[in-house]
């Protein structure tokens, strides 16, 4: 007899680079995220959200990983009645979405436009360790102002944030550099070509990991990595790597020196000379503001991957070291980025629209402060009303919601109470702190029973039963008296 | 001579069927989903946020709207080194999520497992004015436990939720049936055929727009409606039909009746009865916790879309009556739905995973709030520092910082300064309370002008003047009670 085929099983998994997130991973993020909106707030940016689909058209080609499928972007086609429609696409960060949202709103928005964004946002690259292709932004930028007043702003705004999170001062650091500079440096170096120019940025950005040494090679015939694999180099001869060197090189002792240095490292550029103006700007208004070099530095290595960048960038990083997967020694690196980038909006409307933003990327930050102990111990369960007749379910519904009532946490066991074992176990892992327990006998004399479950595990656990001998873990209490009696357990561990 | 092509300018265009939300709309809705976050989390269930992206394979098929492009999501095909991967969707609900989870997870998840979860849903469906193809749900349900009290609980919190949110007690109501009911009146007709029981279904969700006559029509050969379009019939004769309409009329007076009402139309059919008996016990578990009709009937008429459900299905209602965009007065309608669906997670396992849980459309639930002007005001903008002087930024930056350092919302004014009108018109825009001027006379001698603009506004509108001429709206004040005097004006209106 032939056997009918069944439909194969679905598989339950996340798609490839995605992952799901429970109890305290998610409400630590919903707080964190309230915590910047806080500050955002209180620095006069609004609220807004855009939809996580866009048209490619309006999201436009800025992600540096060009090499990826589908350029980096999650993408599909509309189908219309069975017509082809238009290309759409998930976000792959906040900040091309606001210039679509300036563009299209711009007569109904103050000017200049201050406003914060939160939420994910999606990356179409090949996943790896702790890098996953669904993340979270929390963005504020301002549209419409072309000073770098709001440029120093955001830096300033970046850096009472990390405070604000538990990222304490001294524990990281705002970078700040300007990509007119960059460009001084690559038009002294007489290097016009856009895919040179590419390679050198992205060889620059490698500085904080290969160093000076490192530079040199990448910049000139290539290198082999620590992990054996030779990199191509950008093919330029010693004396045209010089002035990425000079300028690489150029971080002083204070934001002064390095403002000199930069001024001999851009020779006779225009436009290098415009940007280490507007660095000394920066740096005199975060001066004035109190924003030392204890907080916020001057610093030419920073690059940012973004193509859209068109004067200051800056990015704030965590300067503790951590242990990475190979339990080596490491700092923990970069949780936030941003800067200038004044052709975005035009992109739109064929006018200038300057503008400048900063992202932080809240899933690093939580997995920063995880990693120092700051947050993630294990909530606090809810109090689990036991079920010893599932004929009174009705009576053990009218308990919880006595407690609901009082404002505590609590819940009846909903799973099959046959096996009361069961029943604790569940309680457990719910890292509940009390167990209510009514049977028949307690039902007929008016009473409740309360297990003090955080002492009965200290029981458990301690070698010398005799420390807690004296303090019974289980109370037997009239029934008017349950939500008093839980209050009480439960305030003797707050 | 040949004009250089340039490349055409991207549309600045949300997607069809998506849009932008600004400001309040953001933060009140925020506010909610914490709100709803405090009741579930009070009623034992735990946060989880699972990705937007599934695999079609995990999402599987159990939309409506069938007859959709996509079946109704929004999907492509991985790209993997130039092969083809695995299809991926953005999902539909959180509900095929979670069995996915749950399946993925369920030796590290405690049994049963109550959870919530928050976020944004996409349908590929066609917009209409006011139905968008993304929006917000937060969903609680509990997996794992088979008990009618699961049902029942998922209610009470439902109603409890919507009076946290600012729905009074008299302008929702919750009204529960149970599938099973459904497919013993379904099977007791003899209708066997899954096309034909989805049209019956389909049509009996329709029973609150076209009454017991529209149904009779929709059930037998047809029907004309509203807009003069001809809408088939399912093609039942009268007798066929009559169960149905049996079924649809049986809701009494008080649970009791309509309960023996509904024992006379599933017939003998068992699973009819077993379902019957199912709202019976729901229906006494809420008479017990003291939800009565005021806040959740038994209603033979809720069918919810879903492929999925299984036993009791609910929604919630709200009942005041709005005014449509044609100016008629109707019932705003659902805002909440769930039900118990026992198989979703046994697609993925094998094995039968009891499950039920409510999903409450938060988006609709804020058009109910601010159509009853429960929300909505206009939010108090930032106090805003004026630029008289652009040389002295860092003295204006320094203001700012003080007042924010105090809890008070401000900001410089960011845009070109020449004009000062476009500083006060900004202010204006943005709602400002207080604007704060600093001239080179006012430096020199130590002081600040303070514009109390609410002030201002008021005069401004007031026909007699004189109620408002004794009392001034602009106040010189020592440059170091700016922080105090403007926390007075604030507090003067607060």
């Amino acid at each position: 007899m032939a056997k009918e085929k069944k439909a194969p099983k679905p598989k339950a998994q996340t798609p490839k680079g995605f992952r799901d997130y429970f109890g305290t991973e998610v409400t630590e993020r919903a707080e964190m995220l309230a915590q910047i909106a806080g500050v955002y707030h209180r620095y006069g940016f609004d609220a807004l959200e855009s939809s996580a689909v866009e048209t490619v058209e309006a999201l436009g080609k800025f992600l540096p990983d060009v090499d990826r499928p589908n350029e980096g972007v999650f993408a599909w086609q509309e189908d219309e009645d069975g017509d082809k429609g238009d290309w759409l696409a998930l976000r792959y960060d906040l900040t091309a979405p606001l210039a679509r949202v300036y563009a299209q709103h711009r007569n109904d928005l103050p000017l200049p436009y201050r406003r914060y964004a939160m939420g994910p946002v999606w990356r179409n690259e090949k996943p790896g360790p702790g890098r996953y292709r669904q993340f979270y932004q929390c963005d504020a930028d301002t549209v419409g102002s072309g000073s770098v007043a709001a440029d120093a702003e955001i830096c300033a705004m970046l850096a009472d944030t990390l405070e604000v999170v538990g990222i304490p001062r001294g524990d990281y650091i705002v970078r700040v550099n300007n990509r007119k500079v960059l460009n001084g440096v690559l038009e002294s170096m007489g290097l016009n070509d856009d895919a040179q120019r590419d390679a050198v940025l992205r060889t620059i950005d490698k500085f904080d990991k290969v160093g000076e040494g490192g530079v040199r090679e990448l910049l000139g015939k290539g290198r082999l990595d620590a992990s054996g694999a030779y990199i191509d180099g950008v093919g330029l001869n010693d004396a045209q790597a010089e002035p990425v060197i000079a300028f690489l090189t150029s971080k002083g002792e204070t934001a002064a020196q390095t403002i000199e240095n930069l001024k001999a490292a851009v020779g006779d550029s225009a436009i290098g000379a415009e940007g280490v103006a507007e660095l000394e700007q920066i740096a005199d208004l975060l001066a004035a503001g109190g924003y030392g070099p204890d907080r916020i530095v001057i610093d030419p290595s920073v690059v940012r991957g973004l193509g859209y960048y068109t004067g200051p960038v800056f990015e704030a990083e965590l300067t503790f070291e951590i242990l990475d997967e190979k339990g080596r020694k490491r700092q923990f690196g970069s949780v936030a980025g941003g800067g200038r980038y004044d052709d975005l909006v035009k992109r739109f409307t064929g006018q200038p629209v300057p503008a400048t933003g900063v992202s932080i990327g809240v899933d690093r930050l939580l997995a920063a402060l995880r990693e120092k102990g700051r947050i993630g111990s294990q909530s606090t369960g809810p109090v689990v009303v036991t079920v010893m007749d599932r004929d009174r379910m009705g009576d053990y519904q009218a308990m919880v919601a006595e407690l609901r009532s009082a404002g505590i946490r609590a819940e009846v066991y909903l799973g099959n109470p046959k096996n009361f074992g069961n029943q604790l176990k569940y309680a457990d892992k719910r890292n509940s702190p009390v167990a209510v327990i009514e049977g028949g006998d307690e039902k007929a004399n008016g009473v409740v029973q309360i297990k003090d479950l955080i002492l009965g595990a200290k029981i458990a656990e301690s070698a010398s039963l005799e420390e807690w001998q004296d303090r019974p873990n289980q109370f037997e209490v009239p029934r008017d008296q349950l939500v008093s009696k839980v209050r009480e357990i439960l305030e003797s561990y707050s």
